[in-house]
């Protein structure tokens, strides 16, 4: 903690130094990642430098073309860490979220080797969703080393789970189709 | 409709016959695009093709770098299209994720010269959410013609909204901050 805040400093410094800066961010900088920090970095000096911000592919989308397409249709994406959320806060929105029927994409499931907010969200989560909806778990989604499986939300805690992990929750509408995990939008394919 | 049943039976087909075949979908194909129905129509086949999605930047994102750093904390992705998926589903989905105090992305917000969707929504929202939340609002993002505008959830039918725009409405830790739109994520400025 902190650090972000002193890298972000950094690179404004820099820039207001005439340099052109790029901080670099993995996954979209702007989910989870380095643009806000940097934005409001920025904004603090009152003759700001010139930010932009350029789009990345960020795990969730990077996870589910792995898995197949599970966030063709309405998501939500909520991290589990609660080193800047309140844990109450995060547990508000896992309760809101899956009681909408939209697939759900988790963050940092595991924080600092603390296993209580995946356990809590699990059982947040099989109060309104189906066990037998499909999950997917991909680790180093896009990175060497990458793996996926594909499960239900009943087993979804028998794998391992880590801070390199994002974890896919299907909706109603979510199969298991020719080892793909596929929502279903309502086409009609009887033809 | 059915014309992207048709593009992925035609795609599919090709791929049988021994081509190597792609399938472009604008933004990211596993979001509203074509990857589900193609992988739907592939596995109809008892030996099925192999099929890979490759992943892009959605128009959330695309939207959200224009903006600055709205989704920078957990989000919901909710397309107000009731072509697939029936109006009385969205506005539960609305409902949940208006409680959840997440940013909130809303995808083909006008849909065929309908304004009623878009008119509901905005009073679901308004039913949980600060009227002076910031909104944001991308048209052609990433594209020729591409204009943006920030203003407030209590505002954002003031402006021109059509298909092809994307709106990003805010959380209760979205600011505007030298002009552009940023969810702090809780960091320690102070220093």
């Amino acid at each position: 903690m902190g650090r972000e805040v002193e890298r972000a400093q950094i690179a404004i410094d820099r820039a207001k130094a005439g340099k052109h800066v790029a901080m670099v961010s993995s996954g979209d900088p702007g989910v989870y990642g380095m643009a806000g920090i940097v934005l409001e970095v920025a904004a603090k000096d009152p003759n700001p430098v010139p930010v932009e911000v350029v789009p990345g592919v960020t795990a969730a989308t990077a996870a589910s073309a792995i898995l197949g397409a599970p966030l063709i249709s309405d998501f939500a994406v909520i991290s589990l860490s609660d080193l800047l959320t309140p844990w109450e806060k995060i547990e508000c929105r896992l309760e809101a979220v899956s009681q909408a029927d939209v697939s759900i994409v988790l963050y940092n499931p595991q924080s600092q080797g603390r296993i209580e907010p995946l356990a809590k969200a699990y059982e947040i989560m099989l109060k309104h969703i189906n066990p037998q909806t499909p999950v997917g778990i991909v680790r180093q989604a896009g990175r060497e080393g990458q793996t996926s499986t594909i499960t239900t939300l009943k087993d979804m805690l028998n794998y391992n789970i880590d801070m390199v992990t994002t974890i896919v929750i299907g909706n109603s509408a979510t199969k298991v189709i020719n080892g793909k995990m596929v929502t279903a939008r309502g086409y009609d394919l009887s033809s």
